[in-house]
């Protein structure tokens, strides 16, 4: 089991939360006061960590929300602040990588390196040798795209291939060849709760990183118990905006603690934890 | 027809070269002198730039040998030497991204607004409405992973989708959907020359960028002749390694600038071209 399985799995239960914050910062969302200051997307993100870190599983930064704005830095900062602060909970680097193998190796130095995150997603299209230079860090995450949260995630991954569907394989592939570390994942969007059910059965108690629940729209009860493991666990579920500026202004971390609780509370009352 | 498409043209007619240049510098393989001046990725880029400027069709920065070492601000440097040197000559930003949509919006404004790029690889796995964030950018070029050039591309690419393959159906969505304002291209690796007849055959004379010459391997004379399009051009074929670092040490540029000449010659020497 990977270092970052395990962190994660004593922060679900430390916390009792399978909610993951996805800090992905809006430049033109945050406070004036915030927006004023130098590193406002750190500050912002300070914020809601020391306002929140009781209550999730992990944090998730989203790569391009940093590269958009020349906040590499900031990003830096903002993974080194959680390790430092809270060295129990994990953070992902969610950056859907995916590129050949000598590419790929440099892109495992940026994430886990560089930005020392205990986690990545990446994308499956390139086939498993594109994955290798990030599973063999046993001691981190590495988070495969199986069914996304978008409308257009049908247009190949519900594609009928000998008598299943791409990302039913992309889980099998997961389960039988990708995980031989113990430290392969999936995403599935809440957006489907279905095919979350489906990969579920696939995989036993992987880990799952679910987006799509706020903002997206994804019904919260129905994502829990349709990719919940056998513990009433095994899954990360992420969301964003909806708890980043559930208040607006001075407010805001304030807002961002009153939303993950309702949101952890959402989840874990449909939770269904062996007796 | 995209900005990018018709610099591509008469980079393509004024250098009469399909060659497109991988600026994927390795700090631990710069010469020495280079390595101990400030920016010396950027120094190094430009110097090889410099000297094949006249020879190329492209120059295509892979984003992970930048980000890797925190040299961002060398990569938007190097960008903006082509433009600002050599504005007939297009820039590829090689980061093959792929997210859902309100994010993919913030992956193209890092590619075309933080990085000025003409064009941006991306990954297909999430459908269409993925890409449009991209693609509604006309002037801009989108490149997607149709056949990728490492040996696990078969493992997804090539699994039987309603009696074609995967990559077959990309290239015809990219054909019949995502090109519909001429400024959709795709990537398929030398490595399967074979397949990049196919995907020729699909997609009309959609440009294709070509990566797998060089130190991948791929065959250059079998590529032109199964990739190119029926007006003898249609490709940017892209080499790295085997141009970059030609010759060691000092003489690294002039090595540069042989080894472009002799690829362009081997290409053009295998071109059909209308009498």
């Amino acid at each position: 089991m990977s270092g970052f399985t395990q962190t994660l799995r004593r922060a679900w239960e430390e916390n009792d939360s399978l909610l993951c914050i996805g800090l992905d910062p809006e430049i033109e969302r945050l406070p004036p006061r915030i927006a004023a200051e130098p590193s406002p997307i750190f500050h912002f993100n300070k914020a809601v960590i020391d306002a929140t870190h009781d209550l999730v599983c992990a944090y998730k930064p989203q790569f391009a929300h940093y590269a958009a704005c020349e906040a590499e830095d900031q990003l830096e900062r903002t993974i080194e602040y959680v390790h430092r602060t809270y060295p129990g909970v994990p953070v992902i680097l969610d950056a859907k990588r995916g590129d050949v193998g000598s590419t790929a190796e440099r892109y495992a130095i940026e994430a886990f390196e560089r930005y020392g995150a205990d986690a990545v997603t990446v994308n499956p299209y390139l086939g498993g040798d594109a994955l290798e230079p990030f599973l063999k860090r046993a001691d981190k995450g590495v988070i495969v795209l199986c069914r996304t949260s978008n409308p257009g995630a049908r247009e190949l991954q519900d594609l009928d291939v000998g008598g299943r569907k791409l990302y039913q394989l992309v889980a099998e592939l997961a389960a039988r060849r990708w995980n031989s570390r113990g430290n392969c994942l999936l995403v599935v969007g809440a957006t489907y709760p279905r095919e979350l059910a489906e990969v579920r059965a696939i995989v036993g108690d992987m880990p799952l990183l679910v987006p799509g629940v706020g903002a997206q729209g994804g019904d919260v009860a129905q994502a829990v118990r349709n990719g919940q493991s056998a513990s009433g666990a095994g899954l990360i579920i992420s969301a964003s905006r909806s708890i980043l500026y559930a208040a607006g202004g001075a407010q805001f971390a304030a807002g961002a603690r009153a939303a993950a609780l309702a949101l952890r509370e959402a989840i874990n009352s449909s939770r269904t934890r062996p007796s």
